[in-house]
């Protein structure tokens, strides 16, 4: 069945609303959307908190139904207003929105399920969306270049971190005995975790000087291996800029410089760049 | 009414010992000045220690009176020695001043209030001042440019990461329960930053092993990223490093380099640089 | 004894499997080891766990031997597919492969010995052998090569570190009495270690104020240097990164730029690089 | 009063032996004292431990005054071997041999002062005149004159950290009150020094949920400034080795590089450098 013009025109002045922000229409949606989401997690919080949940309870329960209608409708839009509703359910954000939709259904089934409402909380990070159509852009993509570019190592990194806690966690276990807090080795891995993460509790520590010994050794490196991620991300950001800057620098013709990352001809004499 | 020469000569004379520290009487007092604000916030705080207040609670009264009107005449003189006192009032080192004089007088109407003298803490900041005149000055403003430029960036990470404090304090009070200290989903957020600033009270701490998992995950997430505003700052004190050398790099008439900063024309042969 | 051809290409093919990872089977081997080695670190990490051990315990000790007879064949095929089998003994990978084996064995003479097979855990390191055959080769040995520059001048950092907190240690101890949980130095030069290196479990923590006031320089302290090993390992990633690109810049004939690191000829005109 | 040659001879020996550490007896005897200041250090740490100064109480004084008579003498001769002994004793050097050496004699006088032994550690320091003959004389030259440049700058940043924790545990002793550990200011002040250093003892933590919430902007706060000191010195660094490498970077007559920081003359072809 085609689309009247009358049709077209709807569907696509909504798609403009709802998906981008760079019209006037479109940037108040989305900042409307954030304000909903934002307040709808803080009825939440406020729900989990016993004494407000005594007395404001079936307030709490009719706003919580409120901005779960109002986000149905909202993500009965979205699809409406999309050529290929598909594409947008399995792409991340559209499943974080059906995600965060489910629990107030699963809550006329199930008691409790309503604490997943908290799932909201991942729209949160659509805050971004409006961020990338401001003049940010280029250096929070500059940014996300970098930190990606690091991602790896740091997770190479983070993997020797974790060897690392099983080895010395382990260890303490064989060290410091069970009457001490170190029950069982996973527990003196979650002890190592948090002292080389320089986190501390203090939930578990060492009693024996054994034990003391070696927990500054952990602390000690926890403390001086932190250098390796913030080194890398410092040496990346470095590089990534460099690149930037190096790919088209001088006009071929007029040897002009100044041009953006992304310009092919010259902004002064209109040779093609390299 | 125009001022006569006297007037003017004094009025001129007091505006350069307040207001300005390049000569020798203006240094003094700024540097007067701020033993004062220091003496008077170490009164404060003695007073606030129980047994001091016992023995010396009537001394203390007296010494912050002091200060207070000490404070007072100098706020006057500060309005009488400009031209446009509106100007100083509504700036911020005005507003600090205002709301570091309000406490004494309210607590002549309440009881209490004087605890609020303590923001007289906020105009220690004018410290600062005195360094600006110093020789460092090029080196602290170069400083403050390149942290203004992060701050921004830094600013988009805290939010981050509250987003994400949000998300896994949620979760932590879905896998710790109520009887664990994860009482309502807001002390669960205050835990999860507590934890990922690898701060680590202890006041709260996961008990079940889900919980100790969870945490150990958002240990390792605040011990990584804390690699993200460091490596911002250092790349930006490298960009701000490179833009001041690279302005008046070069002369355009003999092409040596090596100018300072602030040259405005070439040392070595005298034409205008850029 | 020489060798038959048969035996030759046996002994070849096995030493291909096990000692290499850039064929199929060899690869295999290596993430199948692996993931025995993981699983038998979750069993020995499970039978820690009082609870799992009485219902389990009979089932973890079969796996336990299970995994101790594969590992001492895997060791014995190691043995035999190398020609010189002494030096895989004395090479630090044959060295951890042999200490995570005796455990094993010592259970059969010492009751407790078990716990000692977490030892296992270092074989975990042998993740880095599948890493170092995939494309991140580069990446990864240029990041060692930094940290290991880096490592003497850390080094050095951490023994001044350990240094300050004998000092700061010793003073607190004088300042802090036995009654306050700073019973003897070694105590207070642990507390010191706890606290400068921003653990802070609270086990032992100031009481007088004079007490607080030098845990305050001491934490202070311990935020500002941690400066230190940071800025050496970014400034040591800067330099390996300068070095590994200056060596063949330009072509000597051409002039041509953007050669690899690892380019002997130029690829533009094809004569050979400095 | 003349000296004759071999008192001369004499005298010339000693400085040698005890001042340098170029020659092998020099080196030795730095090495020797390197120990004897250890091991008497560890000798004060262990007679601190109640349950061991008890049973070995005696041979620990022993030694202790075994090593107060050794420092004395090696004390002694350092002022007989130098030409004008008063330069020695009032450098840094000499101020910390002084200071460890004063408690062993004031013991006898005043129970107690013994403890103030512990001063020794700083002797400690000495560790780094062996490093400064070694070959990493330029790295750590280097290094040292970084974190002098720095030095200022981190001061600055640690006065505006103490400024704001003046500030923020004076509000927060508004927001808590008395009964929840905060009980003074200066209290309140600690308090917020060991959360913006993010350490957390946990032994004072917020209770109310403004104390909370106020708690974590100072985590947050904490956590993001850490930036600041670490971005300087990687700056620093940067700019060290930058000049380092800048000054004589090619010979003027033939063009050539690569030339040593402190080289005056070509390497290639012997003209003087700029």
């Amino acid at each position: 069945m085609a689309l009247t013009e009358t049709e077209k025109d709807w569907r696509f002045r909504l798609h403009e609303i709802i998906y981008e922000s760079n019209t006037r229409a479109g940037k108040a949606f989305d900042v409307g959307l954030l304000i909903a989401i934002f307040t709808s997690i803080i009825v939440v919080m406020l729900d989990s908190v016993e004494s407000l949940h005594h007395r404001y309870g079936s307030l709490f329960n009719y706003l919580e139904w409120a901005y779960s209608i109002l986000f149905t409708i909202e993500y009965i839009l979205r699809l409406m207003s999309i050529k290929r509703p598909i594409s947008y359910v399995i792409s991340p954000l559209g499943i974080i929105d059906l995600v965060a939709l489910i629990p107030s259904y699963l809550s006329i089934l199930f008691v409790g399920a309503q604490s997943l409402l908290v799932f909201r909380a991942l729209r949160l990070l659509r805050v971004f969306r409006i961020f990338k159509l401001s003049r940010f852009l280029t250096e929070i993509d500059f940014l996300t270049i970098a930190i990606k570019g690091s991602l790896r190592k740091i997770s190479i990194f983070l993997l020797t971190v974790l060897a690392l806690t099983v080895i010395l966690g382990s260890i303490m276990y064989l060290v410091e005995k069970r009457e001490n807090g170190f029950t069982n080795i996973p527990e003196s891995i979650y002890w190592a975790i948090v002292t080389i993460t320089t986190v501390g509790y203090g939930d578990i520590s060492p009693v024996t000087p054994m034990g003391k010994l070696l927990a500054s050794v952990v602390m000690l490196i926890g403390y001086a291996i932190i250098a390796v991620p913030t080194g890398i991300l410092t040496h990346d950001l470095a590089m990534a800029a460099k690149q930037r800057k190096e790919l088209p620098e001088s006009c071929p013709n007029c040897g002009r410089e100044g041009h953006d990352g992304d310009a092919t001809f010259c902004k002064f004499c209109g040779s093609a760049l390299l």
